[in-house]
């Protein structure tokens, strides 16, 4: 895991922010597989995440479509529903549209 | 922590995702006291935050000038600077502007 090396805005950032359940069976083979699965869409740029009290993963696209296509991709909803029941407690989706980001690196 | 109760959108998200240094010496505070100057200034909507091998922090905001303000800001530019000399190895800022959004909750 490391910092996204995102092309020159715009781009598109989807903000998964959610509370797990305690169950977590299945949870990391499933978010493995995602990620695996996200990296082949057209349109995925990169994605980052870390846990603790909440988890936050941050994917980026290269436009809308994109993010629609990976948000109705069939084992993806699969894993949405599965999420719903077995995973999250709750979780926030937000779709947002870089304007600007610069950086630092020692 | 917790997920953030955002009002309808369009809103601002600054996603800040930052590798850190070995030093962890005053960092902790400073997060902590940044965090809650923050929530003091006008426009924030709230923040949400984890890290493990990277660190992730989403504050939102009304609107661009609350973010320009608040990366103005004397303190948090004493902050930054600090952030820069001792504690990230790396990091990267985007602004972002929030378009859609949608939850659940159990």
């Amino acid at each position: 895991m490391t910092i996204v090396y995102t092309p020159k805005p715009p781009y598109y950032a989807v903000i998964f922010t959610s509370i797990k359940t305690s169950n977590d069976e299945g949870y990391e083979e499933m978010a493995e597989l995602m990620v695996a699965l996200a990296k082949q869409q057209d349109g995925f740029l990169g994605i980052e995440s870390a846990r603790n009290e909440i988890g936050i993963t941050v994917s980026y696209w290269k436009d809308l479509e994109s993010i629609r296509n990976w948000k109705n991709n069939v084992d993806h909803q699969i894993a949405q529903k599965k999420g719903q029941q077995y995973w999250y407690k709750a979780y926030k989706t937000r779709i947002a549209k870089v304007d600007r980001d610069y950086g630092f690196e020692k």
